[in-house]
Formats: structure tokens, sequence, C-alpha cells
């Protein structure tokens, strides 16, 4: 049960969203201009270094529905939701680029500590391609979902377990962002989750 | 030095926020609202929340910067900073009221992990006289110094030394917040901060 009182039915960071407009305006722009906005990054590339920090911070709700929003960018298939469950388990391995992969090894020291940041891991992401720009962006995301994640599970908020859920909250993201009005009538609705 | 290139002689957070001017304007809005909005916590109280998270995550820059401000909020006397120093080095001691003792108890253990806050913890603030909303702004000040104290650490930016360049930069922050033409200015100024 959540620690305070939330409208029912609303999972994950929903329920806070509805319950503070005022904190969701600035916090639904950051994630658009984070996720979705203009970057030589792709949204599928910035929407897995979002998933791999919630799966490093064990908060179920962001890594589905982050997850679930980059293997919908990538196409939706199976073989883009296994690709979603190799990086957050080993993304040294998956078949992603060598910059995904420098800039994923940034973002997990992020979540450790900004501190935890070397020269080194930074020439590494530089060595493989990343601009100035996509170093700012990723240490960014990491740090934001250092927030959403505490956000989210802090407030002990209702996550489904059901991974369809899941399916349909990254098909709407993928396609409505994070801001706007769809997004706010999507964000008030309790019917737009099957439970 | 910075891990990437950030205007010269600007302290802390406010380098990146010059380098990347798009995610300033939702960072900034989250900051004013949650730090000096209308709130029944005072912007001392909320300070005192962000300022004990920061030293938890060991940002000297956010630490020195929100609790010059918290002292500013209260007087800026001498007393006021050594009130700060006392919440951060142990605020169950401070000269602070029950319920923000029972509200920074929930802050540290957002700094820890979002799951890491207990029913118990919450009950100790709702038993103190803490609403669902102070409660909320809590979790989520917490959680944003999380994402703020890695931005900064994150990117290895320029954190003076000095303690009169914090009661300078808590004067300005007091009195301008954190958004505003203002406040603009002042970020984009290298002048405004005393070397």
């Amino acid at each position: 049960m959540p620690h305070i009182k939330l409208k029912d039915g609303l999972p994950g960071i929903r329920g806070p969203m509805v319950f503070s407009p005022e904190t969701t305006k600035p916090l639904g722009e950051l994630a658009q201009v984070l996720l979705v906005g203009p970057n030589t990054l792709t949204p599928a590339e910035r929407e897995m270094i979002a998933t791999y920090v919630s799966s490093e911070n064990d908060c179920h709700y962001c890594q589905q529905c982050h997850g679930s929003t980059a293997a919908q960018h990538l196409g939706g298939s199976d073989d883009a939701y296994d690709l979603i469950c190799r990086v957050k388990e080993d993304f040294e391995s998956a078949e992603i680029s060598e910059k995904l992969k420098a800039l994923l090894n940034v973002a997990g020291k992020v979540q450790q500590g900004g501190k935890k940041v070397t020269s080194a891991d930074v020439e590494r992401a530089r060595a493989a391609g990343a601009s100035d720009k996509e170093i700012h962006d990723t240490v960014l995301i990491a740090a934001a979902f250092c927030m959403f994640n505490r956000y989210v599970d802090g407030l002990a908020t209702w996550q489904p377990q059901d991974p369809a859920i899941y399916v349909e909250i990254g098909q709407q993201t993928s396609q409505l962002g994070y801001t706007g009005r769809d997004f706010g009538k999507l964000l008030q609705s309790v019917e737009a989750v099957p439970r």
C-alpha cells in the first residue's frame, strides 16, 4: 500500500504525478527533453540508459516501463524485448554499439554516485565517438532516474507485475512522450492501464 | 577539471546549467516549486532537507549552497550557520521540530534508496504532524537532490572551497530563487561569484 493516499488504480509514478501536478509539469518536461527531444542519441538508446539505471536501482515499475518503451522504439518484436533484457543483465556482451556500451558504463557509475565517474570512463566514451553533449545527457539521464526511481519506490507506489501492462505502457509512451494533452489525459485515466 | 568543456569560472551546477539550457528550464522550475513555492514547510525547512541529502551524498557544492541558503532564510547569523552544521552531523540532537526530524529521517532513507523508506518512518512523520503533501514533498526533494548531486559530481564540476563564496551564493539564492530573469542573469555571469 502506498505511504500516502494516492488515486486508486494508477501504477507507479502516475499516482504521485496526479497527486502533485505542480511538480509533474517540470518532471514531465525534463523526461521529454532527455528521452524524446532532438538528440544525436536515439530515443531507444536514451530509454536503454534509463532502463539500465532503473534496473540497477531495482525499481520494477521504471525498468519495465522504460525497457518496454525502448523495445517499442526498436519495433516492439520479441527480439527487441530480449535485447533490453540482455542490456540489463550484461550490456558489455549485448548487441549494441561500442559507444552505447561506454555510455552505459558512465551511467552505471552515476547510479553508484557522482564521484564514481572517472576520467577513464569518460575517455572510453569519447574514444567510442561520444560528444560532450552525449556525455552530459547520459550523466543527467542517469542522475534523473536516480530521482524518478526513488520517487516511485520511496512512496511505495503500486507496481503491477503483469508484463502485458508494461507492453501497453511502452506502446503509449513511445507514441505520446511524457508531456502534452494526450499524455495528460492518459495520466488522469485509470482505464488507461489494463488490470 | 570537469569531464566535459564547461564555461570557465562557473561553480558547481551553474556550468552544466549554462551548457544545457533546454534541461536547465525544467530543473530550475522543479527546484523553484520544491524549495521556494507555496508550502506548509518553510523554505528553510525544505533547504535543510536538500542540504542533509546532499551531505549524505558527499556533494560539497550542493550541501554548501543549500546549507547557506537555509541559513540565510533563518537570518544569516553565525547561529543559523551552526544549526545547519548540526543538522548535517546529527539532526536528531539539533534544535529543530520533531516533525522536521521525522521528515529528515524519511529523506535519509530515500537517499539510501527508495525501498529503504518503511511504514514506521512514515508513521513517525505523521505522528509528528506531517501531512501527506509534506511527506510527498520530502520524498521528492530527497530524490531530486540524489539527481542534482550526481549531476554536479558526475561531471566533475569546479567546486570552490572558500566558505565566503557559499555565503554569497546563499544570499543570492534566498533572494532570487531558482528561476526568473534575475536568476538567469546570475547563472550566465562569471562575475557573480567572488574568486
